[in-house]
């Protein structure tokens, strides 16, 4: 059987459109027609390098998505053919199978556990979970990635409870995600902060109380105009070292917390003063917002589903499988907050 | 009513022997007669002046002790005229009454909520907390500061449970509280990293089921030859951000998490990769081993006072107030790991 996939070939040009053909199912593995990809700053590093050379090239691209079971192979018992199920980097339990290799015209082609940018994948059973009710195959894609960071983020790692204060520094498709968390958690108040103002309108209409803007205003001071004495909790969404350590600053001592859940840049190093951690500041990292599929995934499809957020004007219009370049761009500049590749779009 | 005190007048000279005019007490303060006074890296730090310029000189010192509650101020119900205490630095319940300050022969001396280099002070009700049954005057000092930073980073902060790896870096007298915390919690492998033989064989002595000595081996290889992948947790006890970006390369990603204890030195920034938060590594901050006194210090009262560990060892041989200077002298060169100043030795 052959597929269609948009492959990384090289690093910073275009994604190559290739029909690859796809291996047997080995025990663990599950065949999954894609219906709906995401994208996020992952893909966008990988494509321009920033994390360096790339050893895997030709390969597969992709973290996050939905589909339906096709076949499954040996062993496979969490999800059986027909069933919808949300693709997510994020390991549930079921089999680890590791990569998959295709062929391209004789080529080797390079696969993770799980990839999206294709209309049919081998996906390791562990990284399937059921898709949750209420949730269109559509706006379920943002269980595969930008969920469970962001709002696993502030449920998970800062264990933000009612009442606390919260700043969101960058609210691109996983700040708001941590916005919407941190709303649906009792947070008080809320306050985004993004350079872009489309983004600063997206973070009011998903539970930021406030907005600052980074460019036009000092943001620590606007913070502790809002909050005196600093937030108790910040979530660091922009990948800036430099945002990061404001961050740090932004927190109040004896218990703030900051999880850190941008993509760091190679070289992009944070360099701060200890002192911020006898003052009682903590600087958390996280896999994944620390989110388990299958004990999370049911119960922020739920908080997604409620209806408080208008939620499918967190992802894009559109965008075709051979417009995925164009999808990746366009995130890079900030013109989208999350990608939305449509399979059955041609 | 006077009484004597070991005042710091000029940073990096010897402390001056002075007497000191107690002032009346106000609602909320407490006199206590000293019985012993620790000394731990904050003094030695107040008194190199590593922190930078100090506008509070000349000033008390001291944050650790024991004493007799001598006389109660107005509304103070927590303890009364009798009564054995523990003065500790960190807040628990009881009026906050701010700083002190003592007439020196008509110079004005200045001094914080508490203070114990001193054989008489005034403190704010709530540095107070009872002395734990069990635990003799001279013991209990560690309860002051040691103990409720040392322990609680381990069970408060980090919250190790039976089964986790640790590594603990700098084993003086924090280092071995968090040594024997991650005993008696249950930690397995503790491994203690220290450059001083005799440290090390503290660690050993205090919790500790191996040793690293920096200075001959690469400390992160050698830990992971112990703990593959890398250890579950780790504390920071040295105050240099060089040990401390090690001990974020020790602990392992998705979840390991590091606890920060040393004090910071003015100036010595730390640079670490925003990598490691990806990776799911955190870098805790925390205010007194974010310990409670009313809470915590009969808890940590009852485990110190178990017999499992030697605590008397943990203390210096007795200094006297007029030789406080050498006590900080020794406790910068690593010859003691916690120096005890009996107020009874002439």
């Amino acid at each position: 059987m052959k597929t269609e996939a948009a492959l990384l070939v090289e690093q910073g040009k275009p994604l190559v459109l290739a029909e690859l053909s796809i291996p047997a199912l080995k025990p663990g593995q599950v065949l999954v027609e894609i219906a709906y990809s995401g994208a996020c700053g992952t893909q966008v590093m990988e494509w321009r390098g920033d994390k360096g050379p790339d050893r895997w090239l030709p390969h597969c691209l992709g973290h996050e998505g939905t589909g339906t079971v096709i076949d499954a192979g040996a062993g496979v018992t969490k999800v059986k053919e027909g069933d919808a199920v949300v693709l997510s980097w994020i390991r549930g339990g079921g089999a680890e199978t590791g990569g998959c290799k295709y062929d391209w015209d004789g080529k080797e082609v390079n696969a993770g556990g799980v990839t999206t940018f294709q209309r049919h994948a081998v996906v390791s059973e562990n990284r399937l979970t059921p898709l949750p009710a209420g949730l269109t195959a559509e706006t379920a894609i943002l269980l595969g990635c930008a969920a469970p960071t962001g709002m696993g983020a502030v449920h998970n790692v800062l264990q933000a409870r009612a009442g606390d204060s919260i700043a969101i520094f960058g609210t691109g498709g996983i700040g708001l995600n941590a916005c919407m968390a941190a709303a649906f958690a009792g947070a008080i108040p809320i306050i985004g902060i993004d350079p872009k103002e489309s983004r600063r309108e997206l973070a009011k209409a998903y539970g930021a109380t406030h907005v600052i803007d980074p460019t036009s205003e000092d943001v620590v001071d606007a913070i502790k105009a809002i909050a005196p004495g600093g937030v108790d909790l910040a979530v660091e969404a922009s990948g800036s070292s430099k945002v990061m350590a404001g961050a740090v600053e932004a927190v109040r001592g004896q218990g703030g917390r900051v999880v850190v859940i941008g993509n760091a840049k190679l070289g992009d190093d944070l360099t701060i003063s200890p002192s911020v951690f006898n003052q009682g500041k903590s600087l958390m990292g996280t896999w994944g917002g620390d989110s388990a599929p299958d004990r999370d995934y049911a119960r922020f499809g739920k908080l997604l589903a409620s209806g408080r957020f208008p939620i499918r004007g967190l992802l894009s219009d559109p965008y075709s499988l051979d417009q995925a370049t164009q999808a990746l761009e366009d995130l890079a500049a900030g013109r989208v907050a999350r990608p939305l590749i449509d399979m059955s779009k041609r």
